[in-house]
């Protein structure tokens, strides 16, 4: 199970309603964390989430309403006692920002923060541990900026009795077979792991664009990944095609078009403007949605998701 | 009239009940920001004020929870489309500051920052307008710090009735005497603004601490500036007096001695650690400050204050 908590949902702008960008992805226990705007320190108290359990921070882009909340992260983190690595992914730039946030006046780090840049100009692997994985994709602002998806690895299942029936004894071969590696059977012969493995059960798949003009080609990607869960930005709703366009952003439909050809489950939409943190605006926006009749949510501060396939 | 609102309220770590230090001062429009922690600019949203307003901020000292929120609040106020200098006072090291928070990630501030460093190793006088003017005081925190105090500048009053017993003409003779300058009366004689002047109405006067051990001399300098009130920094209640001077901080005690010392009318205590969140954790602060049985309150977040003489 992934458990995501959106700790802010807003843009440039912070608004009464909602804070700066960042999303919290549990998983085994840790934490990963997608984009750091200001005070997202302050709101992982109002959540059952500890800071201390964040193994890494995915930085879409380097604008303030996506980074500044990574100084007081740190800085915390270091005086409520941390010694474990911390891991930051950003695009080009974030080595310098990282450095900056450590010396953000009188400090002292008292763990390693080992920064990666990602660098690539198409989809790449960025971190694999034993049973998921972070994809980095690039996206469309007019900065340097990357989607981040996770995926869940399922191993192969065995085929319990089709391996009996091939004269498998129970017991370590099991093992061998699961993990790639040919075995004789009782007969002497040789039995390879395709003859005994059913193909994995579905992984949970789950993608956040950051902030980006609508792309097709990270639809089909997703589409390859089976995603289930697309969390997209829509600053606009859609009757602001041109100004999303000019500020190279997503609109309501932008997102759902997206979705859409994702043929993931679910669109979280994240990234909304501060124009629509008045009511009368926010209906506006909201009815905007309703219109697609679909699996689609509009993210709120502190809401949380359990994501299982 | 002087109003404050306390927009945070918190020491190193942040709380659910108290933000990162700021305390913005209103007066004749414009606001004058004391120290800038993580999150003041959304908590602006929070009052009925303006960030755009802000003519000067303040900072005490070049610890995380005082100045992390510079960033957010240069960046934005840019966004918003200020033109308007920002002037920016605090000690060695706050240029620095300020040129990172405004290349902290991809920007473009389109308003001058003029950033003022203090060095003096004693009381100054920084900032002078016509009808008032901030001081720094230097405090004993672990690393440069000052305190800063709000002084209102109010004219010497006329006594006019002296003035026509004495011969002086209605009219622009008077002015001038206000402005210092002496005059002849109609007898030809030269009256001095000694004859005719009273002594000038009180002003407000208003310190704050930052964060420091007591300072029996801050108190003394405060007398004689006749402050009216005193927000001065309890990091912990009177029990913890070992761990408040190991870290540079005061009691309540400490706080209430320093008062007392000022002869303020009224203290507001601030800067509270966060393992006072918890209500029976703030019992114990509460009691200890209801002990002294005198005009102390507990600072809130975005609580209001109207400071008149």
């Amino acid at each position: 199970m992934l458990e995501i908590t959106f700790l802010g949902t807003g843009a440039a702008i912070p608004s009464k309603r909602r804070n700066h960008m960042g999303i919290a992805l549990k998983f085994n226990g840790d934490i990963y964390l997608l984009d750091c705007g200001e005070n997202i320190q302050r709101q992982f108290l109002y959540t059952n989430l500890s800071p201390m359990k964040i193994k890494a921070i995915f930085i879409t882009h380097l604008h303030g309403d996506h980074i500044l909340g990574i100084p007081g992260i740190i800085q915390s983190l270091s005086f409520m006692g941390r010694t474990q690595k911390l891991e930051i992914y950003g695009p080009k730039g974030i080595k310098e920002i990282v450095e900056m946030a450590k010396n953000f006046g009188y400090n002292c780090i008292e763990y390693e923060v080992e920064v990666k840049e990602i660098k690539k100009n198409k989809e790449v692997k960025i971190l694999e541990e034993k049973d998921f994985c972070f994809y980095a994709y690039p996206t469309k602002h007019y900065i340097p900026s990357y989607a981040y998806i996770f995926k869940e690895i399922k191993k192969p299942r065995l085929d319990i009795n089709k391996a009996k029936e091939l004269g498998i004894k129970v017991g370590p071969d099991l093992k061998k077979l699961k993990e790639g590696i040919p075995v004789k059977n009782i007969h002497g012969e040789t039995i390879f792991p395709e003859q005994v493995l059913l193909p994995p059960k579905r992984g949970i798949c789950v993608a956040y664009s950051g902030d980006t003009l609508p792309i097709e080609d990270f639809a089909l990607f997703l589409k390859n990944l089976d995603c289930s869960l697309l969390i997209h930005e829509a600053t606009f709703d859609s009757s602001e095609k041109s100004l999303a366009e000019e500020t190279y952003h997503s609109t309501v439909e932008d997102a759902y078009r997206i979705f859409k050809l994702s043929q993931a489950e679910k669109l979280i939409l994240t990234h909304i403007s501060a124009r629509y943190d008045k009511e009368e605006n926010f209906l506006i926006y909201k009815r905007d949605v309703e219109r697609f009749n679909d699996n689609i949510e509009i993210s709120e501060d502190l809401k949380k998701y359990e994501v299982r396939v």
